[in-house]
């Protein structure tokens, strides 16, 4: 298609004399509304303003300006078969359209008051970039000035004239844009609304922030997408770019911190803790999370919830890390972790989950729960055994109930002193995560309290950890096996606390 | 507001007529377009046609028929501000919109041409909807069939008002599916492309298609949403309705089946394999799928790349499993299975990836990665040992290769016989996989080979392999230490070969 006639409405005004002269150059004639029309005239670029094409006014303040049928059909005509139609109506085809679209998300962003953002829903603009993209057999649509200079290009090299492939391309990108901006709108509704039900349309809709050098693997691609109307919440101040697996790490770490008000670290490899502790202070806490599987913690990812001081950076420096993450980080502290070249340290200050869905694809489309936001506190743990515990026990069942929700299933975790010391994650079968825990916490396991995320099936789990001695478990219960599980705790003098809920995390 | 006009343009006109006799008993009038119009006439509802309101007529074949600014301004107008504007240009209120839109899925679903799937890409009623939800100050939009009665309920409460609330629920609603409509359009554009690279907009938009009874624990909400134009793959021939948590682990069987062409069988248990096997035939697979881990099969789901006969159907009663997915059941299996009140049998005849991406909901965004879609081939494995391997055991090193590409890191498998007999899943230290494996391998490990998803950083693992009997090994390679790997490799008589690529999975 030579184009002949050109539609300007653009709300960012950058390098559109630039391209209306190129345009005026080529011999097109252009159209424009309100703004554009204003900004084009004062650049000297000759233009016809819309409303004295259709001769109907802008109404509503600027509102509604190009719902004209003289606009939409000169977009959205077939060139042939329309055309005595379209002349005897004295509508002239558009041939390309440039537009950009109200800042929506950027005036959510900036946090005005709701009649700013409603206002800056744009209906026009959506309407021409949608019309053009559908016709794009005969009309080209640049919806975003990141196109300008290769526009130039494709008529340069073209006569005037876009290829068939060219314009398809650009309505692609004209429905991303669309599906997107609605997207937007429909979270800033739905961030309004009370409703907490999963809707029947469901979006997870983003922009590409950063193209990650690879995904879990070399071999696969990878990009970071924003979908959220505010800031990025990390902040890197040291080190190289993060990977895939330190981002999916980070947010194993930061949902892990995030159970905890007390000074706790939590150390995170392949996506499961190899530790995790609480103590007095930051470095008390970061140093009895490392003794748990300190193997294990090598190339690791350590996030904590208190500032990072001279002595702690220091501690922290005795290993490889690969990630630090910390609400500050103090400047004498900082200089010795900058020392490490490859450790990335990364500042997040609010340590709250910030996702309220997981999603995962699988075969016909994707699985949508919301987040396991359950907390135990100490009054929903029921005795169910003869035996009971010293509060220092509890407090420790409570600890390592909090880690073990974190860990992959079949979860289990022992505790004592507020320090995990041996994980049992990833087994098809609950014994098996048993063995493994009590063979990881060895010796300090008398005395240790015992974790399960869902119940036992069988008591041979009671009867192992009683071997070692594990003096106190916490765990859903709920197994057509309960009564044997409890006797065998009652035999074994195992106090058991039932909390009702299961925490499976796959 | 009190609705005084409304206007209905609808593609689907089921229910149309009794909603608009409804409003016509209330005094309200109505506005149409060109086949509604014809609709609302012939069951004598009296309408005033759109182009008989602009004086504009339909053009364009019905292309444009709304975007004109006397409804635009009608629907967007406040009702106080533009009082005199609106009467100035003989524009009047419009308070309540009703549409429906061209069925743009369902025309790509029916396998529709391109020029007949373009055509349905709705540019009216879009733009008509979005300005209303826009509106929702003022204007009630009603974009679903399914809303007719709660409208209609809505006005008989209010005396003919709806409330601002219900009309921000209706705006919510409008704005959900727009985005939905428009991602749609997207899809498909993005079908059509050779682009492969990761796009600016990521979209994952579905619509909801099942309810689940909860996610991956009783307190978490779930739903299953539909993002494809193509039927939902899996179809249940008998059981109860599928948990959150079998469709996860549904999803992990058929990436496991979809790496084999010969009869093949794979036993899942918390998003990991506990058995996988090749065989002669579906029943021999099976057998040798469950030799390896017999008791945490139990619970588990089954998938198979052949038919289910009479035989597997009655070996697979024999233990309690959650679902059975095979490509056919014949009929006297399928009365087998039927025994078995509370397992769920599916039938999935395409084995193949479907899922092109992996979305991963992380702090600030969400990440989006390629499917790990590499499957290894025997030039590409490269020894680097002095000793070699029968072809037999090169087999059974693809074999393991092949299973430990869907254990979760880090991942260990032992294999002899294309069955794998030992599985060492999610640990955070790669010797602690090793020791799990072989001890789950037992006396079984003498002769075997094994398989790890990533480079070992010491030689210990093969070390310990070599105590057990392991006779060939198969990683990526890549280590600082390969050297020294290598080194203990020859030192103890085991073939090692390089991959070249790595295989996480967290």
């Amino acid at each position: 298609m030579k184009i002949k006639r050109a539609l300007i409405s653009v709300y960012d005004k950058t390098n559109i004399t630039d391209l209306a002269s190129f345009l005026t150059q080529q011999q097109i004639e252009i159209l424009s509304t309100g703004n554009t029309y204003k900004a084009l005239s004062d650049a000297g670029i000759k233009t016809q303003e819309v409303s004295d094409y259709t001769q109907f006014p802008e109404i509503l303040g600027g509102r509604v300006k190009t719902l004209h049928p003289k606009i939409h059909g000169g977009i959205l005509c077939n060139r042939e078969k329309h055309k005595t139609e379209m002349q005897n109506l004295g509508v002239e085809p558009i041939d390309l359209l440039i537009t950009n679209l109200y800042p929506f998300r950027e005036t959510v962003s900036s946090g005005s008051n709701e009649e700013q953002i409603i206002e800056q829903i744009d209906i026009g603009g959506v309407a021409l970039i949608r019309a053009a993209a559908k016709n794009f057999r005969f009309t080209s649509v640049i919806s975003s000035i990141q196109d300008y200079e290769a526009l130039k290009a494709e008529m340069i090299k073209n006569n005037n004239e876009t290829t068939l492939e060219y314009r398809k391309h650009l309505a692609t990108k004209a429905f991303a844009l669309t599906a997107h901006y609605d997207s937007n709108i429909h979270s800033w509704f739905l961030s309004q609304s009370k409703n907490n039900e999963l809707p029947e349309f469901f979006a997870l809709y983003g922009h590409k922030v950063q193209e990650l050098r690879y995904g879990e693997n070399p071999h696969q691609k990878a990009a970071f997408y924003s979908n959220q109307f505010t800031k990025y919440p990390l902040e890197k101040i040291h080190g190289k770019e993060l990977s895939y697996n330190n981002i999916v790490d980070i947010e194993s770490a930061l949902n892990i911190i995030s159970e905890f008000e007390e000074p706790a670290a939590v150390i995170i490899k392949h996506n499961n803790p190899c530790g995790a502790a609480i103590g007095d202070n930051a470095l008390e806490a970061y140093e009895k999370a490392l003794s748990c599987d300190e193997i294990s913690s090598f190339g690791g990812i350590v996030a904590l919830n208190r500032e990072i001081d001279l002595k702690l950076a220091e501690k922290l420096n005795e290993i490889f890390l690969e990630v630090v993450i910390a609400p500050s980080v103090n400047n004498e502290a900082l200089k010795i972790l900058q020392r490490k070249k490859n450790l990335r340290v990364i500042i997040h200050k609010s340590f709250q989950q910030n996702v309220k869905y997981q999603i995962k694809n699988v075969v016909g489309g994707f699985l949508v729960q919301a987040n396991n936001n359950h907390t135990i506190k100490a009054e929903e743990m029921s005795r169910v055994t003869e035996c009971t515990t010293t509060e220092k026990e509890k407090e420790d069942l409570i600890f390592a109930w909090k880690i073990c929700k974190h860990v992959k299933s079949n979860a289990i975790v022992i505790a004592k002193d507020g320090c995990a010391i041996g994980i049992g994650a990833g087994q098809t079968s609950r014994i098996d995560s048993v063995n493994i825990a009590v063979k990881k916490a060895g010796e300090k396991c008398k005395g240790a309290v015992l974790a399960s995320d869902a119940f036992f099936p069988f008591p041979d789990s009671i009867v192992e950890s009683a071997k070692h001695g594990i003096t106190a478990i916490i765990q859903p219960g709920g197994s057509l096996k309960d009564q044997d599980v409890i006797k065998a705790a009652n035999e074994n003098k195992i106090a058991m606390f039932f909390t009702g809920v299961r925490s499976f995390f796959h």
